[in-house]
């Protein structure tokens, strides 16, 4: 276990459907907070259309520039889902059936239900590695970094713990929040000064209505406990002397 | 008004809170609708941290394979709030005070109030045009085809109005949703069928859960009514035979 090197992953959201509007994303912050707990910071974001030269381009630069890459949607059993295909060709790996995936799916339905649009489901990159769907089936597969997931966040959301030990994460990601009944502008300046003494912490302040009043949430990420403690300590010794009230939130 | 252009946009989203999963975004899809109702096409978002130079790459990149691009966040008057000088730098053009976003906010902040804070969201690239800001002053600004607006969600849905004579769009993208209580592996074939006899048309279609039932989402889209109501056909004639309910969603 690398347990002190940075490890950083990219997600890559397949799907028309999150372009367009009609959906709004949520995949996104479930693997970003469940990476943070196992020490992977997610750096990049990305949501194209179920293209299959865009999902190649795409797929081929990101496994370039992070340790991890997870994408989800598109591989379900209709025409537009194309993302194996896809990362097939990305890697350069025939496209073919999954022996293991099918037995799968062929005990998961009954004689007869495994009809055409299903089987679809089990053609995959040759020797990818499964991971395992307890909610509906039809598993996702690995390939080298690449983590290929459903978009259906219910579905998405119960594979991940399979995916544990797929995984090398770094120090955990800690953070700590301080909601502030105040403005930023009343707060930059002192603020800017604590990020200047712990260049090494990240330091995001993020307005908030809450309650027909305005407010700001300052967080601290850290790998180390102590240096987020150092930084909060600061943070309330300038809130202390201008006496803005700590809010729950 | 270039009418039967496609017209083509990328989104950029800026923000720490996004990439550790602690806020979810909801820009995208506002953005992304009020874009399709003026005719312009979102194909692809990115999210990615306050890094400068993560911040000037990406910008860089997507201005030149878009129509338009949009970036949301870090223009506030935090440490951490780096979109206006990144993007003064993308452009190669001096980062500094904008006179009319200074007098915008002079009379916007009582006399006193106009802190050392609120003055920094007053700098901006040399001859920005602004984007007014009718929710809490301070104006977003474009340069070029770059559009830079907050990240507050309440406080961006308010700027978009303004925006309207800014975008040259084409056709608006026009939808209808056909929401079945069936299964995708059970219209995928029918489906696939459809989709090779309109192939400039765009079928999506999305599994869903609702009040505990499993359903699917067929959506069409198209700049044209005629090939969306040609197409819904051929969808409804396939649900009457294989005698599917159709759902209100």
């Amino acid at each position: 276990m690398l347990k002190n090197k940075k490890v950083n992953a990219a997600i890559l959201i397949i799907g028309n459907e999150i372009l367009s509007g009609r959906t709004q994303d949520t995949n996104t912050s479930t693997i970003a907070l469940w990476l943070n707990s196992i020490g992977v910071k997610v750096q990049e974001v990305r949501v194209i259309a179920d293209i299959e030269k865009k999902i190649i381009d795409t797929v081929n630069e990101l496994k370039k520039f992070n340790d991890y890459v997870f994408t989800t949607g598109g591989i379900g059993p209709t025409h537009d889902d194309i993302t194996a295909e896809s990362i097939s060709k990305a890697f350069k790996l025939d496209y073919e059936i999954h022996k293991k995936a099918f037995k799968i799916l062929e005990t998961y339905y009954k004689l007869g239900d495994f009809n055409e649009g299903r089987q679809k489901m089990v053609w995959m990159p040759k020797n990818a590695k499964l991971i395992l769907n307890p909610t509906s089936g039809a598993p996702g597969f690995s390939v080298e970094n690449v983590f290929c997931l459903p978009g259906v966040p219910s579905i998405l959301k119960s594979m991940l713990g399979g995916l544990k030990n797929e995984i090398v994460g770094g120090k955990p990601i800690l953070s700590h929040t301080i909601s502030l009944r105040t403005l930023e502008s009343e707060i930059a300046k002192s603020l800017t000064i604590v990020q200047n003494n712990n260049e090494d912490i990240e330091i995001g302040s993020y307005p908030f209505f809450q309650a027909g009043k305005l407010g700001v949430s300052i967080v601290i990420r850290s790998e180390e406990q102590s240096k987020i403690d150092t930084c909060s300590l600061e943070i309330l010794n300038f809130v202390n002397k201008k006496k803005i009230k700590i809010v729950d939130r």
